[in-house]
């Protein structure tokens, strides 16, 4: 595991709301990572599916992952934009982030949520668009 | 209280993961809607602050109910975009949204989260806009 | 006229495509800006209305000068999004922005673009958020 | 060229600030559209770059294109967002743009825009992402 990678586990691990929903940081990359979250009743609408604010709750935090492993360091988002595509229906959502755009202090991410079903087929749910800024970045 | 309110709280008290946060419908006008949110620890990112999902959870609800009320019944965020422009310090948070523009089918509204000391000074932590669609309304 | 609403009425006058427009800077604040346009023919798309492109390059505009004023300089939007409320029909579009956030390297603005009638009637055609940088931040 | 194909051309060459602008559009798909535009000294800001009015326009239009193609028709951007994460130097610009997700009335679409060297080497501009509804949608 990479210097990088640890230092990425070591925050997502230290984010208590990411523990108390009990997300899991599934892989990362160079400017990418991926997050997992098991639906439980919790954490759903008023019409049995995922709540709006955990499918941007995983948006936001792919894109703050994948821009901060691109900028090498703990980082925040400054701010992004998401399209609800489809209800996420089912009991497990996986958000994918990725930087497509690098500078000194900030990266601009995109990012899709998908459902995934029992047999592992994947509905795109959202997307994503925003803005991450290196943490130590004095605005 | 209005037809149209009690459809709101009802549908706000009806979403699982509003009440597993403990947030509340402060108030609700023809067109806005305000929501509270005690921030507990589990809420918290890595640095302390409430979590930039719990900040997009409450900008995105707020706007969904105060566009919901505009259009006149249950209705769903189709997208949004939120600015976080400062770190969301303390133990209470509140969103308030009104709606902007109106038609038949959407609305377009505005959000901004505060947080709250605890004598009551409020602080301007994000910035959101998104689209509001009847629930209805077949995409 | 203050030094600032010089220099933004000098930076203004010295953008090629505003003038090739014929966009005026109807007013400056301490944090805002408004900027008008007649709508020429050359500026509609198929249905006759203003082009989008028209609408964006005003909320741009004058969300960058607002933020521009706010920050004490030469100022680049670094990102925005705008939803489009009503078709832009008529001969005059104004546009208004203002700072509603302000830190020492960025602002955040927001806008709204208003189609004017010939009695001065305004329709709002389009509302708009965004970022504003300081030319000088080394992104 | 399929029907679609020449619908798609004859909105595009229906439309005065494109025709204005000189823009072209260099190719479409089922469900993307990819538009040129040389960069004249009149669509440039007071530091010599394209106008981000002209990235916006680029961006919203080709994604207008993708999202009508995958629509099967004339189509309006309800709304976008854009990042510029460099700027746009060079006389020649390229947007290209595609569906992301698509429902029966209404196309996520993704865009980028990039500068154009003299000897065909491309930069990233801009990012954008934005809902595209059929024209005949009722809001």
């Amino acid at each position: 595991m990479s210097t990088l990678e640890k230092l990425a586990r070591q925050i997502f691990d230290s984010q208590p709301f990411t523990r108390h929903l009990g997300a899991s940081l599934e892989s990362v990359g160079p400017d990418s990572a991926e997050i997992a979250l098991a639906v439980t009743d919790d954490l759903t609408q008023q019409h049995g599916f995922a709540h709006g604010g955990i499918i941007s709750y995983l948006a936001d935090n792919a894109m703050a992952f994948a821009g901060g492993l691109a900028l090498g360091g703990d980082a925040l988002m400054a701010e992004f934009k998401i399209n609800f595509v489809r209800p996420a229906v089912g009991g497990r959502l996986i958000a994918r982030a990725r930087t497509t755009a690098l500078s000194k202090r900030q990266a601009v991410c995109q990012g899709k949520v998908f459902a995934v079903s029992g047999d592992g087929a994947e509905t795109l749910c959202a997307i994503a668009q925003g803005t991450v800024v290196a943490a130590s970045t004095e605005k």
